[in-house]
């Protein structure tokens, strides 16, 4: 155990484990010599997700209590889940002969918004973590989780453990973030999609982002928004085996930088159609406004114009389906005095290309567009920007499409260890 | 849903449901139900418990974690289980279109001293609770946690919930305090030991605390004094029934009064005997005073002179049992420079009878062991007060022990319907 110290005379350094790594009480326990290991390099501030299970228990009890409840009773309850497993890791690591303490966000001052189950972080105080640390007392801190104006306890959305770890490590202005998770590195696709798919050693802040709304479960898209504004630098490692594994940060060093660098893919998608829109923008703007006071993140807006008038189709998560196809309908039959004739499609998957180097090589997208096109896939939406293309396709023809377009942007790794 | 309103129409109740009534959604919506139900003649604040099966599962998580560890993070974890049912019985509450807010301890402020997992409340700030009973919200409340003056989760002890609903009854000056639980009232014994055993219309306070100190599961011991201290009735009654059940108050209507009024036990006794204890009283007064601190509680004290020392045997819960040695033993080697000769006996239990009425009939000790010495059980430890007798045997005695006191001291019900 240390004794009380002044200054910090080792860097801080955020250690943040999913769910996967804290498990079980043997993961805890292994969690717990890693975090005790890091003592020797830097002072580490742990944050933690619940044990995996834990969080789909919960959401499974909300449903049942009350189907498709938002409200800070919801976030009360999701909470939790990363109580127990920050409680659980604080024991062990005394269980060592360390010091350890465990903090909710209200203990700890992670104030948010008031948007319940998808709050965003607006401060948070560092005066008891950096008090703890001076006096060797490792600071175990619950992720996901954060505290309103008026005390009640919000959640940040899924996998907000890692913007919670994010936000964290600017507000102490820590070296790095690493965030401990149950695969080694990012990977230029996911593996039990693409087999052939290789790890990648660097990524920079923008290419990790679109993946990150593209689908990519490794990192909560918020977390490397808020790493990339304070520009805190993300190590992305497994917590299962001690070696490197992708680092996220602002430009990268490899000059051998591919045009794409990863294909990314969501099954979780789903795609709302309207077919009988009134022509006028105002409606569309007041419907956008509307999800996104809900907290429903439309992804993908197609509008076409036809004789019998305007229709339109927004794709958004799967979850969000049902809340966004209720407030579309509640609006519309408002405004128009006419039900809305909805469609929606739920067996529909994302896949994308991303790539800084895109900025640099005109015709990537016709180039994806031709792989697609020789499957055989069909495209129900799509989009582009500077350095991703997206499209919808039917969710059966996800792995092939997902397949070809690693192939022909050369992501295959070389030689598989057989 | 109600109207705001500026003073309260309607006597306050506070209703606690334990465990076993919150164990499942179904029961939350039917602990929900009877709720609403309550709103016609009453403003109801509830308490609820963890769902049945959940401390216990946060209590073997934290046994692997760091066995006999007590400290906050023990708290936090166990705390965790009132949160999931609190938040749960909001949103069921909700969904029948009624206003409910579920509330932490330190959001509510439920303020307690530092002991860990055995704090005592101090205070309990009641203007949220007002003001929401006056805005139509009911207020659910986590029982069995509070939070110490620096921001630390504290838990009351096991059972711990019907004493935050006491409390809280006392603090908002309730009419009375409901206890809804898995059996329909108090009875003379327990059923499953005493198949003769019958419901208890009325006891006082005095009893009641005894029988809570006792072994008693049905009232936290706590709670009782609180009760009593502060007048506030107490109605133990099934959340599964329908109809009344036992009420406890300061003096009882019965004129009537058996005697005694219940044969209770505990099996959950241990005794620790120590056999080398050098001739003085400082030593023992440390003792006492240690195992206070850590919370333990000692029961039955028997201390012995014989020519090579003094000898002392004391009783105290069985799941302190490894604590009290630890301390004892630490604390007499400190002190005589010399291992203690600790023997531990965990196969015993305690059985005892319990009557204010024994006041005014002299000779009921003597009767009581009159009847255990009929059975050749024999008697390891004893204490008696005005109103009760207790002695420690074996373990296996206890059914024909609480059998044969129930019969001698006409407890039995009458007639058993077949």
């Amino acid at each position: 155990m240390k004794d009380k110290i002044t200054t910090l005379d080792r860097p801080i350094q955020v250690k943040k484990f999913g769910g996967t790594s804290v498990g079980s009480i043997e993961r805890i326990h292994n969690v717990a010599r890693i975090v005790i290991e890091s003592l020797k390099n830097n002072y580490p501030v742990v944050v933690a997700s619940a044990m995996s299970g834990e969080t789909n228990r919960l959401v499974a009890l909300a449903e049942e209590a009350f189907p498709h409840y938002k409200g800070p009773a919801y976030d009360m309850l999701l909470a939790s889940g990363e109580q127990v497993a920050i409680a659980l890791l604080a024991m062990a690591i005394e269980r060592q002969g360390y010091k350890a303490k465990p903090y909710l966000a209200h203990q700890i001052g992670i104030q948010t918004d008031n948007v319940s189950s998808k709050a965003r972080i607006q401060h948070i105080q560092t005066e008891q973590i950096l008090k703890d640390l001076k006096e060797g007392i490792i600071p175990i801190i619950a992720g996901f989780q954060g505290v309103d104006e008026n005390f009640n306890i919000t959640t940040l959305g899924r996998g907000g453990s890692d913007t919670s770890a994010v936000a964290i490590a600017a507000a102490l202005k820590a070296d790095a973030c690493e965030i401990y998770t149950d695969v080694p590195a990012v990977f230029s696709a996911d593996p039990r999609l693409v087999p052939l798919a290789k790890e990648i050693k660097e990524l920079t802040f923008e290419e990790m982002m679109e993946m990150a709304s593209l689908g990519s479960k490794v990192l909560h898209i918020r977390s490397v928004e808020l790493a990339a504004k304070f520009g805190v630098k993300i190590h992305v490692r497994s917590s299962f085996q001690e070696r490197e594994g992708t680092w996220v940060m602002d430009s990268v060093q490899n000059l051998e930088k591919p045009v794409v660098s990863s294909v990314t893919h969501d099954a979780n998608t789903s795609v709302v159609k309207i077919n009988n829109l009134p022509e006028g923008v105002s409606g569309l703007a007041q419907l956008f406004e509307h999800l996104a006071q809900k907290g429903i993140v439309v992804d993908i807006i197609s509008q076409t114009h036809l004789p019998e008038g305007q229709r339109l189709a927004f794709s958004v998560p799967s979850e969000d389906l049902y809340q966004a196809v209720t407030i579309t309908q509640n609006l519309f039959t408002q405004m128009h005095k006419l039900p809305a004739q909805i469609e929606t499609m739920d067996k529909v998957a994302k896949v994308s290309i991303v790539g800084v180097g895109m900025r640099n090589h005109p015709g990537v997208a016709a180039h994806f567009f031709k792989i697609l096109a020789k499957q055989n896939i069909p495209i129900f939406l799509v989009t582009t920007s500077e350095i991703k293309v997206s499209a919808i396709i039917p969710s059966e023809s996800l792995q092939k499409a997902a397949q070809s377009l690693h192939t022909a942007f050369s992501l295959d790794q070389l030689s598989k260890e057989t």
